[in-house]
């Protein structure tokens, strides 16, 4: 008995079987006495299709100059005809249901077509109908404008569409359903005694999300964070989802006895760069990281070491390795004006990171690591830290190995049967 | 110097080759000094693709029972993305455009999804817009209901689209560009002299939509005739039309020199049936066709002869030949209440009819007709006539024959070079 917003993927929806199962999952949770609000994503692959086309289209433009108000049009179709065709699906198993587009509910959106903000979700129209007993079904990742035009959230956006309209119709809890069973310590595809989280806290999950674990849009774990909107993570492969499957992400008192550690992530598409004898001047720092952000390059991890010498010192920081030509290429040109001596750089490392709101109140949470790495004979290129994440840079081809040492030193390891 | 509205329809949209061709019609009569807006259908094959999946997921639900609002959300999407695809063209070529949904507009229609109908398109902001130079794309066979939901306009609603937008924004004239060069005087693949018409009157272009000839829905020349819109028809695949290509269907007062016939059509698709011995009362037409009204049959020409007995007469008429089981099911059900003796129907006939506002200055029209179809050798089985037009049922042997025949007999015939 409670009111839910169900989120399912392009692959949920991804053909006409696929939405029966949808259509099904939605009938079992209505029956069994709730109210419910689905957000569906497009069929899988029509999204790529629409944009496509809007690529042929527009010839030579580039996309800077692509009209995204167009685009939004032309691509939020794909989510029009997945929840309109959900829609007649539940009918056809006798569930009273409609499908309500951004602009009909409405989803208010930022102008910035393309990658636009939800605003707001006026939810008075869509909790009367709840109310009274019908499905709502809403396409994700789109809304309208203030000009009264077609606004996409940018690729994604379905999981923040979810968490905007479990919010805007005060819903008790917001269930994404995906093609994984939950959230994990770690990737099982390297560590085969990492398991499934039965709760996350909402800061947890964000540093998650954002350290590469794909499970959820960093965005929604956000909104989410900030309306302690409860979601759960789990399966729609799985054939009967309850209350004791996937991972729920809530707020921290909600976890009782919160682990030192709750999960472990790695990424390898990390590039480090070290920038030598750089003039040790105030705003020098401000010089360089400036002109990078210009560039629109991320930097993440930084690191200025002192230098034998007191005029001179040496900064090391990352970027992406996606990034890393964009960034040589910059730093090249301002190689003058910055006043460094050499550029140095390394593809190939990986970044470490352990997470857990209870690191907060354990003592040598980062010790634990050093420690569990140096047992390996595992080198440390850079740390930094947060409240509740300590990250590490390592050689890549340690990568593996690092993460599984550090799933079993904070005791996250399955019991083997 | 005009404000015109420039229609293309499914295969004129239908890749994205096709789309840029469009787009320099479009571009050639916006240089030209022209304000233009434009309708588009669905690329071709879209719509039905969507209607597909709304049958599969609609499972075991009759047409009947379908939630047409959710059919018109799901189908409607076709040319939402066409018409943004049309404005992307444009864009790359250097003209300034955008698309209107039709909520944006908006169109209102009624509220029967499925095949609405247009009750007002609200033309002040595209009006606005094309007088500042931009182009206005918009989608046809869409609109919004009162109730805030899209709504389709049924088949081939886009010329109507059409035709209701250039009511609504006083546009001077609706191009209607198709994949055939205009309106023939009669069918080109049976008589090899038809010849294309300059221009056509209203009525008269009603009665060859309704006679089968299809290059322009009904209703769309119906609006255009109650509103005095002029239509001009020509073909989306002539490299470079001009004011001399295509046929103009106008006003008859613009048609300096009416012909005495216009055009010449036929159907095959007809059914003749004979009810022998109906008792010869007040009321039995009434019943007769009250019964096939209610079965949503329809009746097209009628005649009643006298017969030998002063109580009893036998009763001709017509029935499209897809309706003459329904039609003989219904009849055969009523045929004590009516008390009619017997039934004979006949399917291999053809109606052919001759069209002109001429004929109603001219005299001798239908003796014209009946001679030449006499010389033939062609037996008339039903006459049935209006203002403006003569019909007449035939042996469906004798179609092509008699069509050459009245087409020479009433001047139509292009000399031959």
């Amino acid at each position: 008995m409670a009111r839910l917003v169900m989120k399912f993927g392009g692959t949920s929806v991804g053909s006409v079987e696929r939405i029966f199962h949808v259509a099904n999952l939605v009938k079992r949770t209505v029956d069994a006495g709730n109210e419910v609000a689905v957000v569906v994503s497009a069929m899988a692959g029509e999204t790529d299709r629409l944009i496509d086309l809007t690529r042929s289209v527009s010839g030579g433009q580039s996309d800077v100059n692509l009209d995204y108000a167009e685009y939004d049009s032309i691509v939020s179709s794909g989510e029009q005809v997945s929840s309109g065709l959900l829609a007649l699906a539940l009918q056809a198993r006798g569930v009273r249901a409609r499908s309500w587009l951004g602009w009909q509910i409405p989803v208010r959106t930022s102008s910035t077509h393309g990658s636009a903000r939800i605003l707001e979700v006026e939810g008075a129209d869509i909790s009367a109908r709840l109310a009274a007993g019908e499905v709502a079904i809403v396409p994700g990742f789109q809304g309208v404008t203030d000009e009264s035009r077609v606004a996409t959230l940018g690729r994604g956006g379905s999981d923040t569409s979810a968490v905007a309209l479990a919010v805007g119709i005060a819903a008790d809890r917001c269930d994404i359903y995906t093609d994984v069973d939950g959230v994990y310590t770690t990737d099982p595809r390297i560590v085969d005694k990492s398991r499934r989280l039965e709760k996350i806290a909402f800061e947890e999950m964000l540093e998650m999300a954002s350290l590469g674990a794909k499970v959820l849009q960093t965005r929604s774990v956000e909104l989410a964070m900030v309306h302690r909107m409860p979601l759960r993570v789990l399966s729609s492969f799985d054939q009967s989802p309850d209350s004791n499957t996937g991972t729920l992400v809530c707020d921290e008192d909600e976890i009782m006895e919160s682990q030192e550690v709750s999960g472990v992530t790695y990424s390898r598409d990390e590039a480090r760069i070290n920038l030598l004898q750089v003039p040790d001047r105030p705003g020098v720092a401000a010089q360089i990281f400036g002109s990078l952000a210009k560039a629109n390059i991320n930097v993440d991890m930084i690191v200025q070491n002192v230098s034998r010498s007191a005029t001179q010192t040496n900064m090391t920081f990352t970027v992406r390795e996606t990034d890393i030509d964009r960034a040589l290429n910059v730093l090249n040109q301002e190689q003058r004006a910055i006043g460094f001596s050499e550029i140095t750089f390394d593809k190939k490392v990986a970044k470490l990171s352990v997470i857990g709101v209870g690191m907060r109140s354990h003592a040598g949470t980062a010790h634990t690591m050093f420690e569990a790495l140096s047992a390996k004979g595992i080198n440390i290129q850079v740390i930094s830290t947060s409240e509740i994440k300590i990250s590490v840079l390592v050689d890549e081809e340690y990568t593996e190995l690092a993460l599984r040492a550090l799933h079993t030193a904070y005791g996250l390891d399955t019991i083997q049967e």
